[in-house]
């Protein structure tokens, strides 16, 4: 059953001020990422100068989309493996431990991009998510990311 | 002995719309990348709003740093493999095959980051740069990316 609310809305405040998923940063992609069954998707279409070269989408904003797409599915499917839903605490977050993108074609600019996770394994505090960025029902570029749990040094003081 | 011009500067005004690269895209990144004896050597001082979470730099401005300063490395590389300036034609522009970055600690913002490339390999068409990403002395980041030539088929027409 599909959840309304994304994965991201439920980041505690002080935790959504990424580039790439906070709603809480105004210059940032704000990624929404919801699941569809097993699978987690984003939908995002790039701004006109996202560009790589003019007409193809740039590779860096397709490791950016992948990266805090995996890590929120990273979290989302941490609160599944309990038996919980994503507003009971603890709350889980996850940083990037690794990221891998092969680019298999170019991006075509001006259409949205689907990206679709699947959780390859989950052990201990790390979470294995590998993914794909499709356009125009091509695969254009696929991921892996190794997420781990945020450790406390890192939350705001 | 040090180019002044970046590599980036050489590019054909075509292929000089990249968002990480590009010097005629006015939003994007704009990185100039020089070599350092045999590495090569991209400084950045990332934005405000590049942030993670409150205090560090978002990975995935990590990622697309190395991916634009390994694809310019690589084009030069080429050029040094062959004994030619940049400014000779044929010229070389590379595009990202693949991408790993590993994330080894947290990256404070506020500061400027030095991005180090090294010429792992030249095979053909194919460059593989391995780089690292270090703030205040400490190595934050590493990164290899595999480059290949620009194919014919994603030219501007």
């Amino acid at each position: 059953m599909e959840e309304k609310k994304a994965f991201q809305d439920y980041y505690p405040e002080l935790l959504s001020h990424c580039y790439g998923c906070g709603r809480l940063n105004e210059q940032g992609h704000q990624i929404k990422t919801r699941w569809d069954g097993e699978e987690s998707v984003t939908t995002f279409l790039p701004e006109s100068y996202h560009t790589a070269i003019p007409g193809f989408v740039y590779g860096g904003l397709l490791a950016s989309l992948i990266d805090c797409h995996s890590t929120g599915t990273a979290a989302a499917a941490m609160y599944r493996s309990e038996g919980r839903s994503m507003d009971t605490e603890p709350a889980f977050r996850f940083v990037t431990g690794s990221l891998h993108v092969n680019y298999l074609r170019p991006t075509p600019v001006g259409v949205p991009l689907e990206i679709r996770g699947q959780v390859k394994e989950i052990k201990g505090k790390k979470v294995v998510i590998t993914s794909s960025v499709t356009a125009n029902g091509e695969v254009c570029a696929t991921g892996e990311v190794v997420a781990v749990q945020m450790p406390d040094t890192m939350l705001p003081k």
